[in-house]
């Protein structure tokens, strides 16, 4: 039996813990789910794991080591059911901007700098949680998330043109006979792989499954099935590379060789010397780790009517990341197709996401002679079909339509990811986001308002049939005043007074306001000299009671006697019309 | 007889003159009025000119060019008719700032420079003005321009201390012993002329128009005698300074060698190479200048029941800088004490700001002889006893007392101002109002309601005695729902749908709701999805007309059935309750 004191402790200890929630009442048929969602999901993360790390520009072992130790400690530490944590696209092309930045040359080699970068990500993760500043989050408005990953993924498929033709590395740019030369370098038997490849991939993630489907086949098998497309499309390149290729002399680019066994701890990149060139790239890729985790787990979440706790999730990820840092692994997310495979393959619990890294450290144990064959051009074509949906032209035309300032934000931050950089388009649409809401909220809506006849109701002059008195002015404002829109809503009520010319008492109706900032109360005093220079008194109607409670010890309400503060608009009409 | 068509462009042309405006129906007791009011103004600014100059360490006729065409050319644009444009204090320590940093050492000199920051000060607020930007001044909020004032304020009585004492600048950080040292080297009888000025002059600015007006004279003469403190100071000591001190060889510094004539325009600066190095300063400096010249403004204004208009005051005061920079000026704004002299000694139109700026081209020409020998002591003392009351600390504590995070914002700009720099410090205020404005409006005010018994109304579950139902979720939201609160407002409907297990309606209660942004739309549809999994269907009511319009094209409202929004919230409870 548990003492109260002990039950408390658990308790708390399972708000640190996630797992020790759901592991208490796990079930055998529990774990069949989780087994099979686990395998699926595995199967899926050791192309991706390998494709991701070579769109980073780093070696293969270095996106498998990220899907082991990550997602393990992710699964103790997070409130989400079913995410899955480790290589991301998004996240992938943002290190390899960081790592190819110009002042980064000939500093430290690729590898060390990645695992400082998930060092960095995980040390920013995690003082955002003891910050209580995961908030921060909301710098991102989605048009500018949907705006980034779109231009992402534009720069990320433009990046993988090159590896699909055999000939590595692009660097054209707009200079168009530079491409028709890079057609005539390509390797025609890559070539061909890869388009077969896109082909292949692309007939396993739509057309198969719902063929399948309307064969009635089990649909966790029809899961299993179109998602094993990727690893069917590596191992045929592979096979094909080593029989047949060797046999001809065809030379055609491999991963190459990848070290067996699981990765070692390693404090090194402590004594690195490229900590502070790499701190920005961190800032941006911690940001976007976390959006983008965050929004998936709570998709998941909200079907299943679980909770996702943000700050806890700021603890499980910037802990993920320092694992990937430990143990030669690159920064960390919760990735959207990984999760979205893990949770419709059945996923229960987190054991799903142990068991498939359990299997990722299996291969990476046992299967490194395979990885080595391994075609780029494959992986070039698993990249450009996982990262295809994630230009959405579409979206972006629809918060056109909906939202001009939105469709805006969208636009600019794709062009500037895409003119700029990866880093400094996402900077530019948040200074976008934050400018044009400050200028909308700069603007709030106010109304002139009057007595609809006959009863004690009072509504907008310009909408409505209302009742005024031309000494009096009854101005409604329907927004918290603060410093944004402390200086419109002064500049509107003189306006009204000077064209006005025989109003003797305003009256300000404060029922949607419930806060009113130090600026705005100052713009009240000075309001209140000058209409008291004007021979006008100002009064307020309908005051909510905790702004109340704020303004009761200022200067600006003892100014005010309390018969200028009426509780509804109506007393107020009674009390200033004789 | 003027034609319609010659009426309209009179019109038109009035709003980019105003001058035109009051010139049609200007009086000779108008004039009378502005006339007094220019000779006294013009008594305070001349040795205020050569002080600020002083102050912003550049010759004295820099700061009285400044004085002269730019106040003539925004009397001509400027929508404020007793606003008086020249060489302000804070702009002032802020030029000092810019022209001492480091990176411009031995890059040009300091005259050009000030050239350069007035022109480019100009062309940035003309910017601003072209592209409707007058808003961005509500970036600084009243809490971070009072820590600023009053931090440059220290930072300017410092600077002072020195050549109160005689000895010059000063550079003594935080060592102590330096200090004494100091008053070992002073000058006593500097330190002497220099004590006798601040109390003569405290003596003038209070004290003596107290004791004036209660002798009852004339209120316009006892201002005119009060403002004549400064120059009574800097004449008295200049007097001193060239008959007693030549005779006892006693050496105390003078503004030295004043050029007589009034300046010249030159084009010179555009060939100078420091206009990049200066451009950061001068955005600081030009979003100040703006800030305390429409403020000012706007008191003076509204006091007489006149009307500023905020984008034509960028145009008069960009011009006006562009005329500082190219007739050998500084950077120049509507300054808080030489505006309210204008005012309170009676000015009705810019035509006392004309007649001042003429008697300062007098001086200039006529009156050089006169200011070599004025003393830097006595110009340090007018410094000192200007500035003073801009350090307002009671300000600050006013502000902890009503809202902790204005006292925050407050405090740290003017700790930033002293420790890090004054554009550092004005940064790091308008940095902590945006992200404590995100916050705050990140977790807006939500409420779930009931039915209070036998009535139409719904009030808050926690402050009333209302009526609920188990099925039934009754959700008001009190802000509009943009990027910033939709995460807090996702989260807080799931909280509650998990916490009340019977629940079969959610009822989204929009009558405050005014604006529904792209990011708040996408949150509407996911939680929608989501509760449609969970068996719970999703209703609005109170939709206002506006957001109404928006929301109808969207796929989110198309999901919604029309029966599922209600107008009133009492029609949706009969409704979905059976």
């Amino acid at each position: 039996m548990m003492t109260f004191i002990q039950q408390k402790s658990a308790l708390r200890l399972s708000a640190y813990f996630p797992i020790l929630g759901w592991l208490k009442g796990y079930s055998r048929s529990d774990f069949s789910n989780d087994l099979i969602a686990g395998i699926i999901t595995a199967i899926l993360l050791v192309p991706q794991g390998i494709a991701y790390a070579m769109l980073a520009g780093l070696p293969a072992q270095v996106g498998l080591y990220a899907s082991i130790l990550p997602p393990a400690i992710y699964a103790l530490l997070g409130t989400s059911r079913t995410l899955s944590v480790g290589p991301v696209s998004i996240a992938a092309i943002m290190i390899a901007s960081a790592l190819s930045a110009p002042e980064l040359v000939g500093q430290g080699d690729p590898v060390t700098n990645a695992m400082i970068l998930a060092a960095e990500t995980g040390i920013i993760l995690l003082l955002l949680s003891v910050f209580r500043m995961g908030a921060l989050v909301n710098f991102i408005s989605h048009p500018v998330l949907v705006g980034f990953t779109s231009g992402a993924a534009i720069l990320i498929m433009y990046s993988q043109i090159g590896h699909l033709l055999g000939i590595g590395k692009l660097s054209c740019g707009l200079d168009p006979g530079c491409y028709v030369n890079l057609f005539q370098q390509s390797k025609p038997v890559a070539f061909l792989v890869g388009v077969v490849s896109v082909m292949t991939l692309i007939f396993f993630s739509k057309p198969l499954p719902r063929f399948l489907t309307h064969l009635h086949v089990n649909p966790v098998l029809v899961t299993a099935m179109s998602k094993s497309g990727p690893l069917l499309v590596v191992l045929a390149g592979a096979f094909i590379a080593s029989k047949l290729f060797a046999d001809y002399g065809v030379d055609v680019p491999t991963v190459g060789s990848v070290p067996a066994g699981l990765p070692r701890f390693s404090f090194d990149i402590v004594y690195a010397d490229t900590w502070e060139l790499l701190l920005p790239a961190a800032m941006f890729i911690a940001l976007i780790a976390y959006v983008e985790s965050i929004a998936i787990a709570k998709v998941t979440a909200n079907l299943r009517r679980q909770r996702i706790q943000p700050n806890q999730e700021l603890v499980a990820l910037g802990t993920a990341n320092l694992a990937a840092s430990l143990t030669g692994g690159m920064p960390v997310a919760g990735g959207f197709s990984r999760t979205m495979v893990n949770f419709s393959a059945g996923a229960v619990t987190q054991m799903a996401v142990l068991i498939a890294a359990g299997l990722l450290a299996f291969a990476v144990v046992f299967m490194t002679d395979v990885f080595e064959s391994i075609l780029k051009t494959s992986l070039a074509a698993i990249i450009l079909v996982a990262i295809a949906p994630l230009v959405e032209f579409n979206s972006i035309l629809k918060f056109w339509r909906y939202d001009r300032s939105d469709g805006v934000a969208a636009t600019a931050t794709l062009i500037g990811v895409l003119v700029m950089g990866i880093e400094q388009g996402l900077g530019l649409g948040i200074a976008i986001t934050l400018l044009s809401y400050l200028w909308r909220t700069s603007r709030p809506h106010i109304a002139v308002v009057g007595e609809v006849p006959n009863t004690e109701h009072f509504r907008n002059i310009n909408r409505h049939e209302v009742h005024t008195w031309p000494e009096l002015l009854l101005i409604r404002i329907d927004e918290n005043m603060t410093f944004a829109n402390a200086g419109f809503i002064e500049n509107y009520i003189h306006c009204q007074v000077v064209e006005y010319p025989d109003v003797k008492h305003v009256v300000l109706i404060l029922a949607s306001v419930s806060y009113i900032d130090t600026t705005a109360l100052e713009m009240l005093e000075n309001l209140q000299t000058s209409l008291t220079a004007n021979a006008i008194t100002l009064h307020l109607a309908e005051v909510k009671g905790p702004v109340m409670d704020k303004l009761e010890q200022t200067h600006f309400v003892k100014q005010l006697s309390p018969g200028n503060i009426f509780f509804r608009v109506h007393e107020a009409v009674n009390a200033l019309i004789s």
